[in-house]
């Protein structure tokens, strides 16, 4: 039925650690405690009730505000590879996927819960101290604090699901559903990014590669990073949020084409998108310039951008700031009626825009 | 870097479903929101603002209300095997260990969440289906609403974790860490069930086994199924949570061994407990009076039993129910000082109980 009865019933086995001290699971646990308080420090009312080390933990939400909840399920050999992925960069990654969903609920993310599964070997590493190095780090970027999870062997692969709990105003979260025909849509950064840098460490590109001169290594790395260290637009999905600017919102981890139709198909509303207006990185023009590939391609259906995708109405739109956390919008296109579908232009020629995006099945 | 590459980019790979027709991530999600649409019969106030289909959940809680959470992560292979556990039953048991987690913390369960790792021929064949069966029968029974999650694919293993969200009064729940010297311990029904179940499947039993005598295949279903089917102590959790009656509370995942034992330590207390006093399961006792084996083993250290251990205040055990959904508790022993130690006395006879359970390192 399980491996239990492998298990010795004497003292439990010992795992050896960065500091060189053994570590069992509820050594691992205690420590992760403690690490995690270390690492708070909120300048948000306090109302973490209580962290790890009990069955639960246990929160408290301000009046009158609203509790979002998001997970993100990343599984080893499908979602990365251990040989191209640093620890650091998957506990960064890990909690950044889900802080994108919360912002893209126009919510404040404030805590973070981790399932970690490990096969034994990775366990005895490094792993686990570089990989909460990574999601500590990020967390302290946007003040929001570790506080549960679970730990599990695995047989071979690992798995991280993260979960992050957020809030907003009461009502005030942006779904996928409220587009109206007229509603102006816009996208932050800039897109293609990730897509080139999966695509250029598919063809066995690593971060700082010596291989290539100085400008092409910068241009490699950015467009690596982008992949491996999504930025998630936690400023924006707030400012959103709260200032009631958008009438809908997604982050584009499909792609730009998946989720623009996922925002249509739930708000029953079309779209029609300006080809020359997608902002479409910079370094992914320069990469595809010289290999000849259509860069338009990337930022439409790459995916995992984890960019901000929203509407906006179109008396709010003078509203909107031009930048937040030196992050800037651009106006892509503008919603319009279900039987009109999801579009883009390119010159005089329109085209049905279909989901190209990843999907896992 | 990942599969992705793979994926055609024509029309989603279709996979079958119960139905005979084609169902992709997309859709699935979109029926998996419909019926958890219709399971939901709520009784309570309509807390859940939005639950499967966007970017996150949300959900409010009452003013003066604590959100309590929880997270189990369950690996096949580590926790589970495939041809041991029909996938109704992990469906169950997926969210009954997260609903004891939080039966445990003296809270209310509400709502669920699962991420959901699968194999492509697992996707492909009915265990989506019967796997939710089983997880919405249990959440039905305690008024539980699945409002989100996330599913990935996986190359070889199932994996799942499972999050349950749920409430209690404001500082009302019910820490590890609140025991003191004077403090009567009890525990839920009976213990030892689930490690012999456990045992028993290791050894190639299943469910209705035939080649066993009628009153011997009953013996062993039962035990079979306090393993492959545990039942989360949820109302005895709410009323120890709402009138206050417990000092401390874990459930027994571990085992009673290494579950006393966090108790005391995150209590700074000791503890005595009564072999002689321990509800051991009356089937476990048959069966080991059989084959000459110690049961007390078992229950001590056999884990999964996911009953509840409490300590009391000597002046509220008067206080305690009898019965909750016709589950009786058992005293079994008193808190002490922390330099006492957690001990067992049998006869004549006191040692040191030292935790003895499941480690997964």
């Amino acid at each position: 039925m399980n491996d239990r009865e492998e298990q010795e019933r004497g003292p439990s086995s010992a795992v050896s650690t960065s500091s060189g001290t053994s570590l069992n699971e509820f050594d691992f646990i205690r420590r992760l405690r403690q690490r995690a308080s270390v690492e708070a420090q909120s300048t948000q009312p306090q109302s973490l009730i209580l962290g790890i080390g009990d069955d639960a933990a246990v929160i408290r939400s301000a009046n009158g505000r609203d509790t979002v909840v998001a997970t993100d399920l990343l599984v080893e050999e499908i979602d990365f590879r251990r040989t191209t992925v640093p620890p650091y960069l998957l506990g960064h990654k890990a909690l950044a996927v889900s802080l994108s969903d919360i912002a893209a609920m126009g919510a404040r993310p404030r805590w973070s819960l981790i399932s970690l599964g490990l096969p034994e070997e990775i366990w005895q590493s490094e792993f686990t101290n570089n990989f909460y190095n990574g999601l500590f780090q990020l967390a302290a970027q946007y003040d929001v604090q570790l506080i549960g999870g679970d730990t599990s062997r695995t047989p071979k692969q690992i798995v991280v699901d993260s979960i992050v709990i957020g809030e907003c105003a009461a009502d005030g979260a942006l779904k996928r559903s409220g587009a109206r025909p007229g509603d102006q849509i816009f996208v932050t950064g800039t897109l293609g990014g990730a897509a080139a840098g999966l695509r250029l460490i598919e063809r066995g590109a690593h971060l700082a590669d010596q291989n290539f001169g100085a400008n092409e290594t910068q241009v490699l790395d950015q467009l690596l990073l982008r992949h491996l260290r999504p930025e998630p637009r936690v400023g924006w999905g707030i400012v959103l949020g709260q200032e009631n600017l958008a009438t809908a919102m997604i982050d584009l981890s499909d792609g730009l084409s998946s989720d623009l139709n996922h925002i249509c198909s739930e708000s029953n509303a079309g779209a029609l998108i300006n080809s020359s207006e997608i902002p479409i990185d910079n370094q992914v023009i320069e990469l595809c310039g010289r290999r000849a590939l259509d860069p338009l391609q990337l930022a439409l259906h790459g995916g995992e951008d984890f960019e901000l995708l929203f509407t906006v109405h179109p008396d709010r739109v003078a509203k909107l700031p031009r930048k937040v956390d030196g992050v800037g919008i651009t106006h892509i296109g503008e919603i319009s009626y279900a039987g009109e579908g999801v579009r883009i232009s390119e010159g005089s020629r329109i085209w049905e825009l279909a989901p190209g995006g990843w999907k896992h099945f």
